[in-house]
């Protein structure tokens, strides 16, 4: 019987086409996974509409089924979805009648169990180009299968099924591409020893939705009317929302895995918020180009910190989980089913623009959508109660790419009419009738334009006719991919200490996930009410940072961010009074990885701080040029200087590189840095060291077993690092010694055995340089966190 | 008579009052002008609330009107007034009645025209102490008389009327003070011959009205909530409006000398905002630090251009004018009866907040307000139609000043209700009883705290109650006032070619006046409207910059502000371009005062340009330390690098300071930064160099009759100004004359002369180095001003 399918197919490829007529040549679609949910509900009927659009391009196709039921079983299911394969609304039904008849009889299913399976489908289709006469254009093999079957399957392929010299490979993969930045790196390794990059096609579904996919192309065709405004002088805020009515329940064995921001943010929201943000192509249908701009975005968004997100779970959640996955009773669930995310970029189109990325299961609506609002920018002169109703510039200036369901009902974009009429293509997208009724977004639906497509059209179908055409621009590449994963993965660590807010699901959520942005984060906006808590988990990270003694001067640990918090804080204070009492503040900064993300937090969250009236110096510095990635100047410039305004005179890199040598004695760097200090700070005493411990005991450039620096004058030395680069120059012990206040950094586990023996041992820094840390009139204080002090 | 009333008044003193209960002493209020309008209407019944309030605190008082009406007359129009001064509802009728009785026997008429007058009036005035044995507390000399006759009247106080060593002079003076800079410097000179500041006592009547006053009480009393968000990461805009129904009719001779802007913005708007935006003292009842702080905010706004304001003249205004002033059917009036004004601050806690000023006269409702708009920070994640009313954290959050009038008709503070109870003091303000179907600024009432006085009173009584304290922070000091004359004359200058927007007046202007903040300036949302157009006065700033040849290359001209910013803009573009090709854009800028302008248009309206990409060098410098005022870098780093982002690797200050010393040939600073731009910059050949031209022919500091860097190798030399700082170091012509770009920019009528020779003479560097600037294979463009070109 399959053989005489194929055979049937192969008859009738030969009927319909000539050679000459399939002069494009032969493209053969192997669906894997062919009788799952996602190819009964979508991929099938994305690859008829494919067939009907494409019947007539002069490329022949032939569509294989594959999955691991044997054949009868498998040739039973397959047939019974593709029976049901609907015909759209704007065919006519009669030649869709005849390509629906044809595309079953191109259509055959195949059990790709073993190695032998597959040489079997590679030789099928060889044999039926060969005896049709056909060349071959390409093959498309679409992954619709678990991604733990990935591996074995592009083995495969790879082995036996890549199509003939000349023609293309095309492998359509879907998600998930991992769970965090490591498992993708991974997952990623693998295929690219079947795949080239141009080879593969890694599917997000949002990308085919009309709404998203039109963002760039909108962009595009409005640049007259968008250039002046897309930019952070205009644009107030930009939110990409996604709200499902759904909750988890029947899905829970996956979700529990993932939570929503890895089932949505990770992928279809911040796929959205680049095509929005990212820099705009000379031309947006050069893949290429799109994908090298999108790449461009998102290095430069910052960070994400644990105060970037606010989480949430449904109420029923934990219940379902114990039920679907048999936990017991008091197994309690930390997967978010609710998040809002603040992320924020450092571009200088987008600096101080929030976006806003909101998700979750059971709230009150079904909608998804990304609106940019932009800053009202008019005053208007007449009251309002004398004001003409009009097109007032007082109005809301939003544009809105709205995905779907919600009160809309459609896929649509809105453009507010004080804004401009938008330039949209006439053959796909129309301008919707006003249901003047209804009110979007604050304002009646009136006050936009409303275009809405022509032809509501299938995200997979979209999307299976981009990869038709090649299209990369509409899928994820590896760079993509794990670009986006290292951005979410540091949250993702972050928030499992994180409490989640319960809620009732539906309408009684009422303002319970409200949030807003505070002090450089999200925070929900009502207090949390006591009576949907959970028995709280009480972590130390709860409690305000420990104060304590070590070393017998103070000490201040809590776990790293906060602690960098308190950190930074003290700082400012320090900065602040110093400034009061003398005008100015002189600070000296240590490198190493420890100081970034306090740097990050300085220059992110204290905008208070007296960045004009505060000297830089360096305490140690390797031997390297300014510019190199190894300085510790050039990574105090990068995290933090290049965001702040210290004034360029105040700003004292060490004289490492000198008559274009480095930190060579008769270059006389060391007198120089020492003069310069002499003379800009009073009594060479610094207003605050910053100093970190190595875990060999060393401090600023002061190693061990070395008596450089230790004593003696206070000055400025030239050092040897036992590590590379070797050459150092670093402030000496006397000078950093005269300090009004000195803060020691510690963090992170690695620091524990040197924390704790440090605590044990006195004043001896030949072996311990940092033990010989005692300013003589200053202030000492250690900043550890809970790794380092308790291991 | 009139020594009957003198007599009178001392037996009543006497009476009144042992020398014991009077021992804080006597106070002699003199009220200059006291027939006059403003003494009619609010002068001497904040004299008579005086009295009351201060009847018994120990200090006994004298009152004399004086003006320059002869005795008779003077004292029955003076008494007139007199007996009608109201009783506040507040006070207890009987008392009043008696205070009124006494007030009117305290109160005595005198004719000050002579020098004789003067001496007279102080000789009774010590006449009378000594005679009642009263210690003199001090004198109150209140100018309530036009500004002409401020000095004659001063210098006769300063010889003949200071009060006895001890005691106090507080001299008060009425606005207008100056109508611009000079003016004021004039004036201000003037009375500083004859009183000490601190005996001075400008008026700013809005700073004597309730809701005005009660904004630095409201900002300390509230830090708590405000410290916050009181900043540039909170709040959206700032809006200070005085709105007035009437028009100027009858008023015309003052007002066409005045118009809007000297009128209300110079000073009560500018006064308003300054309580808002100032830094908060640590005590604001201590007026030092009060003006201390209102100083420095001064210091912190930006400079108005032309195109920080919107101009408005209602159509009427000419027509009176014409009447009222006699002046031709054809006299067409440039007085602006409406400004809306951009303020922009660059201090940390309000860089990038725009302040809006606007005021009008024939507009559609009389009020006054100053508005503090918050960003809205909130997400709320329950859609507009499923949500409670409640206090919603999306609805918006303001704080407002309400002046008066206006639909609340009384000054009062709104706070609203989402962001927080403010503190009030209970014993002068209450809250108000809402009337819950009124809207203001876009919400019902019932969003909001109200607060209104308790007991309203009238900003004179509450200026003269704190003339009688000394607190001089409710006065406009010197400092203050030729702080805001420095800073409103450049536009005053600016906007006489501006064009104003005719309207008709009342509720008639609808959208006509609203106006929107568009490329850091602000313009008129609507189009002009054809029909209320004046015939246009065609000035060569409508045209687009003229194009032609100058010495054979490009020119560029036009008014010199349009110059600079088409200088800007095509800068920006060659750096685009630059940064596309190569990933870097070399500029070397030239010093001197002519970038200046140029360099804060491409802070403040260049958000594109490449700056991280961007190497900044100098063309020339002076041999001064860089911190130094005179320093070409100083100025670059004022006035363009400290707001923009250049990586600090690529700054490039000339070395011109080595080993603690300046330009000495043996410290190599010449070599070094050869060396550096053959490192740096590829092929030595910047891709734009911004030179200028000295009125001598110079140019970069390559001065006439000197061969120092005009010929030879493309280096940096050591040069000779004839002018002081003598020594320079620069680049050399060759350098220069290798770059990829030169323009030259020539502004204003001193360099006429130096542009009309060089349009005639040819290659002469030796006479005129700026004719040696030939770019071998680069483009020279010429960038020249109207006033240098046409003199």
């Amino acid at each position: 019987k399959m053989l005489g399918r194929v055979l049937c197919a192969v008859l009738f490829l030969g009927a319909l086409q000539s050679p000459a007529e399939a002069s494009q040549g032969h493209i053969s679609v192997v669906l894997l996974g062919a009788t799952g949910d996602l190819a009964k509900k979508y991929l099938w009927q994305g690859l008829f509409q494919l067939y009907m659009d494409q019947v007539s391009s002069g490329h022949s196709f032939t569509f294989h089924g594959a999955a691991l039921t044997a054949l009868e079983p498998g040739q039973r299911l397959m047939f019974d979805v593709l029976k049901k394969l609907s015909c759209p609304p704007d065919e006519a039904p009669n030649r869709c009648a005849v390509l629906k008849d044809q595309f079953l009889k191109l259509s055959q299913y195949h059990q790709l169990l073993t190695a032998e399976n597959y040489t079997a489908l590679n030789r099928e289709i060889e044999a039926l180009l060969r005896q049709e006469g056909l060349k071959e254009a390409g093959r498309i093999f679409y992954f619709s299968v678990p991604p733990f079957a990935y591996t074995e399957i592009a083995r495969h392929i790879n082995s036996s099924c890549r199509p003939a010299p000349g023609a293309w490979l095309r492998v359509v993969l879907e998600k998930p591409f991992g769970h965090d930045l490591q498992s993708a790196q991974q997952l990623a390794a693998e295929l690219t020893g079947f795949f080239r990059e141009e080879e593969m096609y890694r599917v997000d579904h949002y990308l085919g939705k009309q709404a998203v996919a039109h963002i760039l192309p909108f962009r595009d065709q409005n640049r007259q009317f968008l250039d002046p405004i897309w930019n952070r002088h205009h644009v107030e805020r930009v939110e990409i929302v996604l709200k499902e009515t759904v909750d988890a329940k029947g899905r829970t064995s996956f979700y529990e895995q993932y939570g929503v921001i890895r089932d949505v943010l990770q992928n279809h929201l911040t796929e959205a918020l680049m095509f929005l943000i990212m820099e705009l192509p000379a031309n947006v249908s050069r893949a290429e180009e799109v994908l090298q701009h999108k790449l461009q975005s998102f290095q430069s968004l910052w960070g994400l910190e644990k105060n970037s997100a606010v989480l949430g779970q449904y109420q029923a959640y934990s219940s379902q989980v114990q039920e679907e996955l048999q936990q017991a009773q008091d197994y309690v669930s930390t997967t978010p089913t609710f998040a809002g995310v603040l992320i924020r970029s450092d571009s200088l189109r987008w600096e101080g623009v929030p976006f806003l990325l909101t998700s979750g299961k059971a709230l009150d609506e079904r909608v998804g959508y990304a609106r940019v609002l932009f800053k009202n920018r008019a005053y208007c002169t007449q009251s309002e109660t004398l004001r003409d109703a009009g097109h007032s510039q007082c109005k809301a200036k939003q544009i809105i790419f709205y995905f779907g369901h919600g009160a809309l009902n459609t896929p649509a974009v809105l453009v507010s009419r004080n804004l401009f009429r938008p330039v949209m293509p006439k053959d796909s997208w129309k301008e919707a009738v006003s249901q003047s009724d209804l009110h979007v977004f604050g304002q009646p639906l009136s006050d936009y334009y409303v275009y809405s497509p022509v032809k509501e059209r299938d995200a997979y179908s979209v999307l299976i006719s981009n990869i038709y055409h090649g299209r990369k621009d509409f899928f994820i590449t590896t760079e993509n991919l794990l670009a986006s994963w290292g951005f979410w993965t540091p949250l993702l660590d972050g928030i499992s200490r994180q409490p989640l807010r319960l809620y009732p699901g539906g309408v009684e959520n009422q303002h319970l996930l409200d949030f807003e942005m505070v002090s450089g984060g999200l925070a929900f906006t009502l207090a949390e009410p006591a009576e949907l808590l959970n028995p709280p988990r009480q972590m130390p990270s709860d409690y305000k940072a420990i104060q304590s003694k070590y070393r017998q001067s103070p000490l201040v640990s809590a776990w790293s961010e906060d602690l960098i918090s308190q950190l930074a804080s003290d700082m400012e204070e320090a900065a602040v009074r110093s400034v009061a009492r003398s005008g100015q503040f002189h600070l000296a900064l240590s490198g190493g990885s420890s100081p970034v993300i306090l740097f990050q937090r300085l220059a992110r969250h204290h905008y208070a701080f007296p960045w004009k009236h505060t000297h830089v110096w360096l305490v140690d510095e390797r031997c390297v040029p300014l510019t190199d990635g190894e300085s510790n100047f050039f990574t105090l410039h990068s995290h933090l200087l290049q965001s702040v305004r210290v004034p360029y005179f105040n700003i004292h890199p060490m004289p490492v590189h000198l008559n274009r040598r480095l930190c060579v004695e008769e270059d006389r760097g060391t007198e120089q840095y020492a003069e310069d200090i002499v003379a800009l700070v009073a009594n060479a005493s610094f207003d605050l060291v910053l100093l970190g411990v190595g875990t060999d005991g060393h401090t600023a450039s002061l190693f061990p077993r070395s008596e450089n620096g230790l004593e003696g004058a206070p000055t400025v030395v030239l050092t040897e690092s036992p590590v590379k680069p070797h050459q150092r120059m670093s402030l000496s012990l006397p000078l950093i010694n005269k300090a009004r206040q000195v803060f020691v950094l510690v963090l992170g586990k690695g620091k524990h055995d040197i924390t704790t023996l440090l605590s044990r041992v006195g004043h001896e820094p030949r072996k311990w340089p940092i033990s010989g840390v005692s300013p003589s009139s200053g202030q000492l204080v250690w900043y550890v966190d809970y790794e380092a002090l308790l291991g």
